[in-house]
């Protein structure tokens, strides 16, 4: 869509808050050396981000010849984020700091069977209120605040872990998502079709603020929050699990697309009239480089190998992992056949959208590691031509966490920035001289 | 790259002008409602548009029970733009009003052989002069401008037509540009390697500020500022012609990426392992849909067919198009073998970019015309899901000039806009309270 200026601020709310959650503490004029901010500019939105309670001054430093400079830091003492990674099986929650650090984990399993809609919203809130209702050191529960009883039947626990307020929770789960309606439009593993799965959550947990995404533009968002994107103009995510997606990251914000379905790279054609792929076509990315087209490849190189663990890929891919590693010549050769279609895939991106940096991540990544990285940079080095190639790194995702979890915690960041963005506008227009804090603002 | 407040401003000055330049003459308040912008901010920027003098005030329009509204418009019979198209064989350049009507042609053949940089630039800087040199209604030629008398042995003619400020020139050349350097980095039709084309064309046009860019770009912009993709956020450029690309408009803007090399679709992979390409690749979307590859599925389907013109590519393409018209079943097979593969390429496009329209350009596009995008709309709904293609239009251009000079002279006024802003910035930061025109003003 059209930016507006009120884009331009929030996106440079985001990119100083950025910069502080990696620098912290910092000076405003190091932030505006590391934005490319005026001064002012910095100074406008580090005081909208102090008067939201994000911030907190934190001291001085010397400056060569001049008076001492203001130092600020993230408050990570202060609000809290929740994101939750809803995936196939289990439903895993993460409470962080503004940080972005981790404070407290949660897990529910998925039982097969378990994919009524109201089945697995309860799972999402009974994880997301084990972390909420819990000090960050564990089994203390917080108490219970009038007026905010949970649904009937939940166990009373107030969704404000250690007397902190949540800020947001982010939720992502698998397949088609209309974000602003609050839908799952499609999630194929439990036939879910238009489930308004955000109705759900809040019925269940009425007490912040929730969003939903997907997992891809989750991975997407902790890259350029978080990871190697960060400070990047474009890049782009490469996500490789059972699933395959690129997420675009361009000019420092996630590109969405007209209906919010950039980035679905696992469906473009690689080998037109090639394998066969769930979504109909022949040929998608996805097919050569998702986890069963790996597995696929070592069916087709060693029919027989002792690699296989029968019904169990995510086995069947650490144990050719840990033969690549040993050297042993047949993983190796799945190896090299992966990239030869990853590299092929990669090179079209470096051609379409000349990335300052590709992003690789997802759990098959993280498994296969340098390995596979080594020999798709390889690859598409003799695909790509010199000049766009010389402008792109290809690198490894470097987040030691869940990552989705970590972007659909940011997106709940990210909101509430822009929320706060549209309450100090809104301010200004009824003729305040400075924005002030919003409803939501984490001061007790 | 990041984004500044001073992008955001100039993307703003080129919304509103490329609203006025479609409905001119036209009130402040419509403005607003047609870009998505404040009034005062519409206000503020049709107030540096006049300055520049670049509007005018062309009178008032009754408003429903209030007072007159002011009405602006391009200040057509004000500065000229220059677009120059150079191409294999030809140089095309084109003289522009404001509004970005043509006003005057002129072309120089590059014979065969005629290939050194000293040789191409002056063909160029000759044609320029032709259409700088004299008047709308040809023939007359302005008075020499003292101290600006062109190159030595050159005709005395002034780079202004018709006594009218020229504000720039954009040049477009084939293959791989570096636009800031002004460098040509690779043409591989006459195999030029970083030739200095803006330096060389300098040195014989010292009149106005010259700009270099490439064809896709060219057109990319012709469209969003002119033809299908104003006043969308998301758009892709589909050129096809003997090379194929698709220019990526995002957010309003041409996306260049980090090396300026966005858009190389036509050497992105749609069949690993297929047709061998002239980049050394294979299976190129360009081998398919490129206008040699047309003629070889021609040749393929029926080699014998008394459609070929031997030796001619366009002849050939032509009579194709002339008998799919008149319902010939080879030609329709053509067509068909032809939208199999550029469908799944589109398809590619809305999967990863998920635009709002696709428009494709080109002198294949415009032979083979709604013949080939029928086909064409039929295989991207086969295969792309309905969410992302629901969102997307797929057109042919509408431009009815040559894309490439007007998106040429496009470039000259972006640039002429955004170095107006720098200046008009460098006035504030110097205290003036208001923008002032730039020294390139083009008020007598
Ligand atoms: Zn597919
Ligand atoms: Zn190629």
């Amino acid at each position: 869509m059209r930016r507006t200026s009120r884009d331009i601020r929030t996106a440079n709310r985001y990119g100083v808050l950025r910069q502080i959650i990696a620098r912290s503490p910092v000076s405003r004029q190091d932030l505006a050396a590391a934005t490319g901010l005026s001064l002012a500019t910095v100074a406008t939105l580090v005081g909208e981000l102090l008067a939201l309670g994000l911030l907190t001054e934190v001291g001085f430093e010397e400056s060569a010849g001049g008076r001492p400079r203001g130092l600020v830091g993230v408050d990570a003492g202060g609000a809290t984020l929740v994101g939750v990674d809803v995936a196939e099986t289990r439903v895993h929650v993460e409470l962080f700091d503004l940080a972005l650090n981790v404070l407290d984990r949660a897990d529910e399993e998925l039982r097969p069977g378990e994919s009524a809609p109201e089945e697995v919203a309860d799972h999402i809130a009974r994880a997301v209120r084990a972390v909420t209702g819990r000090t960050r050191d564990g089994g203390q529960e917080a108490a219970a605040v009038p007026g905010s009883p949970g649904p009937p039947g939940a166990p009373e626990r107030s969704g404000r872990g250690d007397g902190r307020p949540v800020l947001g929770a982010g939720v992502s789960v698998p397949g088609q998502v209309d974000r602003e309606g609050g839908v799952s439009v499609h999630a194929p593993r439990w036939d879910w079709h238009d489930v308004p799965l955000l109705r759900l959550l809040s019925e269940r947990l009425p007490d912040h603020p929730l969003h939903l995404d997907n997992p891809l533009r989750a991975c997407t968002v902790a890259e350029l929050w978080s990871g190697a994107a960060r400070g990047h103009g474009d890049a782009v995510v490469v996500s490789l699990g059972t699933g395959v997606g690129a997420g675009l990251a361009l000019g420092g914000a996630l590109h969405r697309g007209a209906t919010d379905s950039a980035g679905a790279w696992g469906h473009t054609t690689l080998a037109l009239d090639g394998r066969p792929c769930h979504c109909g076509n022949r040929g998608c990315v996805e097919t050569y480089v998702g986890a069963p087209g790996i597995v696929r490849h070592l069916r087709d190189l060693a029919p027989g190998s002792p690699l296989f663990r029968p019904g169990d890929q995510s086995a069947t891919l650490a144990a050719l992992a840990r033969a690549a590693r040993d050297g042993d010549p047949v993983a190796l050769a799945v190896i090299r056949e992966t990239a030869r279609f990853l590299g092929a895939g990669i090179a079209d991106l470096v051609h379409l959208v000349n990335p300052e940096i590709i992003v690789v991540s997802g759990w098959v990544a993280r498994l296969l590691g340098e390995e596979l990285l080594t020999a798709v940079r390889e690859v598409v080095a003799r695909r790509a031509p010199a000049r766009p190639l010389a402008g792109t790194e290809i690198v490894l995702s470097t987040i030691p966490t869940n990552p989705v979890a970590l972007g659909a915690a940011t997106f709940a960041l990210e909101r509430h920035l822009s929320d706060a963005g549209a309450a100090a506008a809104a301010e200004r227009r009824r003729g305040g001289a400075r924005p002030a804090a919003t409803p939501r603002a984490p001061r007790p």
